[in-house]
């Protein structure tokens, strides 16, 4: 089994991770079972530790009711000296007071003791269970164990992206390697999150780490944007959870300068590619979807009208059985553009599903449903590109179909 | 089988239209077979004649891709001289382009023949497929039918409401009785839309026939706020149609003087009533839906905002696929009032399920939850109060549950 050498690797269960995916200099990582969850084969808690401090940013949900991590974590970033962020799975913290709050200080506290830092230096991030207060014995002690485990492996890697996992099918690991300053740099992200957003767990939770190193309030700003047009830009049913976090944390091992000009673009697409593509396999990890789409919005105003429409359309229950039920069912997808809000001349829109062009400047074309119908049957992959004729701007979104499956796994009543 | 006196009814399928809901003085009314649907047994086409000219206002779709009969209605109201009204289903002469508009045109001008109007006297409504050009020789040969049935018995008043009906599974008629400027008046309104909107017919219709007088534009200010609180306050899938439209005809045939004071507080509340019942039997109406969901949102700033939160609830999937499994999961609904864009103290959040209080002061309360799920399954109605602490303002809103039936019925491939 020869690893792939890609450059940008995206790894499954049971696949090596790639040569070029590797834990950054300086860090240590560790995933195991503390007892959260039941199954004792599933991993429950990620330790992550930086040696050198490194300048940590975070972008939050923007859900009113957000968990007692992310109030935790909004103020400690940004950050220039974090050291450390231990994640947990199978319960979020959220919805849980005072108490919580209190709780995700002691998980911090527990995580600096685990590396010999300051608690100010420790990130936290929960996943799981809205409503429950942590058991904090069997947390406290799965942290002492991490720290124990901590290593630089590959296997480490896995395990850490393992114990972020709630109702994921394959763990989600994504990077490369880039050229900065005379230096080989790495850049590694793990996340969790699956299409399939199971009961009580919608969360999405992002952890990029890297050993280049960065102006903190550069990557504040690069993180804000780069979220914007890759996490931001998938939709599974539009529910915002209490807990979506993305953190990233730079500790300058590999290359100790602030990346600047050429260098600091080089490392921004780095990091455009490595969220994308984390993105993406969220939306594509769910047990009961049949199609992923890739949903192109053309000719707008402003990014902003494109994702707006993007997100309208991804969201349109009508669109998404229409893709279950392989139906080229183009006035769904037009209608819903119609009421995202935003402006335009509905004389200047052209659309296509899979490269059959369904509609024209504003007109249906002929076209042979059975053939089109047969191509979207055929693929899991379902591509919609929808051209409006008033600007440059456009998005790349990804959604899924929406089956009577997930809506079976959806209404099983959770106790 | 004595008919019902309750001043306000609904009429459903096999049910008597009540005494007190007739068509209204100066009005008749027809519903005819004229083969735009292939099913000979099924009504596609409503005529509906004011005598004397009416005062006529409309409130229709926001979405920016509107079909040709919202098209021309907009263009011809507020009228303070409309003699009828031309409605088909079966086929929305939506994406017809000019062609479209001409076919909406001709409608009118074969609806005003038929009753001896100008054809400026003439509005059209349009409900079914999208994109598909109407059969005008039927339609035109279904008015010249329907004018030589118009009539203003009962059974012409369901045949009507028959007549716009796409997916519905029962007419909706509702109405009543009131007492103005020391007369007895008429209102009654026809509606279509159902929870189960099917392929390539999301749309509502609504018509409101009366016989007291009012002011031009104090009706259509009215209109825009009763529809406000009414048809603007129920969701199956958060997918606006092309199509949407509600007109209001006023004739004075009962009560000439337009309406003030008493009389029309008198009368904008029957118009309330009405259209709120109409509303409801649209959420109401589902094969696939097993909940007719009444969402209280209470304690608002705002009845903007209370509405927003109350759709934004209303359209999660996670609540809706919740509900059908009889889940009393209230994470998923603070969650989603979360990111409906309002801002509020998640401290002062309290949520109830059928009576049941499940979550107090922005913490979950202990609660039977085997109880509370006994409750919503044994029940087609489900009651959920979501109470803030921002201010009195407060909606009513209206949804339904999402269950596997409806993605089947959704995802059949349609040709």
């Amino acid at each position: 089994m020869p690893p792939s050498r890609a450059n940008r690797f995206l790894c499954h269960s049971n696949q090596p991770v790639p040569l070029t995916i590797v834990v950054p200099q300086g860090c240590r990582v560790a995933g195991v079972h503390c007892g959260v969850k039941r199954d004792k084969a599933k991993l429950d808690l990620t330790l992550v530790v930086s040696d050198p401090p490194a300048v940590a940013v975070g972008v939050y949900t923007q859900n009113r009711v957000f968990a007692a991590p992310v109030a935790l974590d909004r103020s400690r970033t940004p950050a220039v000296d974090v050291r450390t962020v231990v994640v947990n799975s199978g319960n979020a913290n959220a919805c849980t007071g005072q108490r919580g709050f209190a709780d995700a200080q002691e998980m911090a506290r527990a995580a600096a003791a685990a590396c010999g830092a300051d608690e100010k230096q420790a990130l936290v991030m929960s996943t799981g269970v809205i409503g429950a207060f942590l058991p904090m014995d069997k947390i406290l002690s799965g942290i002492r164990q991490a720290g124990q485990a901590l290593d630089n492996s590959d296997n480490a890697l896995v395990a850490a992206a393992r114990g972020m996992m709630t109702t994921d099918t394959v763990q989600k690991i994504a990077g490369g390697q880039l050229n900065v300053a005379g230096k080989t740099a790495q850049i590694t992200g793990l996340a969790k999150g699956a299409a399939m957003i199971g009961p009580h767990m919608a969360t999405m939770l992002g952890l990029i780490l890297t050993d280049v190193a960065l102006e903190v309030a550069g990557a504040q700003e690069m993180l804000r944007d780069v979220v914007d047009q890759t996490f931001n830009c998938i939709s599974v049913e539009g529910h915002m959870s209490t807990n979506d976090s993305v953190l990233l944390l730079a500790n300058g091992a590999a290359a100790g300068e602030p990346l600047s000009g050429g260098d600091l673009s080089t490392f921004r697409d780095a990091l455009t590619q490595t969220c994308g593509e984390l993105a993406r396999a969220i939306a594509a990890d769910g047990e009961g979807i049949t199609h992923l789409v890739t949903l192109d919005v053309e000719g707008c105003a402003t990014f902003a009208a494109a994702r707006q429409i993007a997100r309208t359309v991804a969201n349109s229950l009508l669109v998404k059985t229409a893709v279950a039920g392989a139906d080229p069912n183009w006035g769904r997808i037009v209608s819903a553009a119609g009421y995202a809000g935003i402006e335009f001349d509905p004389a200047g829109v052209d659309l296509s599903i899979n490269d059959f062009l369904l509609y024209q400047s504003g007109a249906p074309k002929d076209f042979d449903a059975a053939q089109v119908s047969a191509s979207i049957r055929e693929n899991r992959d379902t591509h919609i590109v929808l051209r409006f004729s008033e600007g440059d701007a456009k998005v790349r979104f990804w959604t899924t179909d929406l089956t009577a499956e997930y809506v079976r796994l959806n209404a099983d009543y959770h106790t």
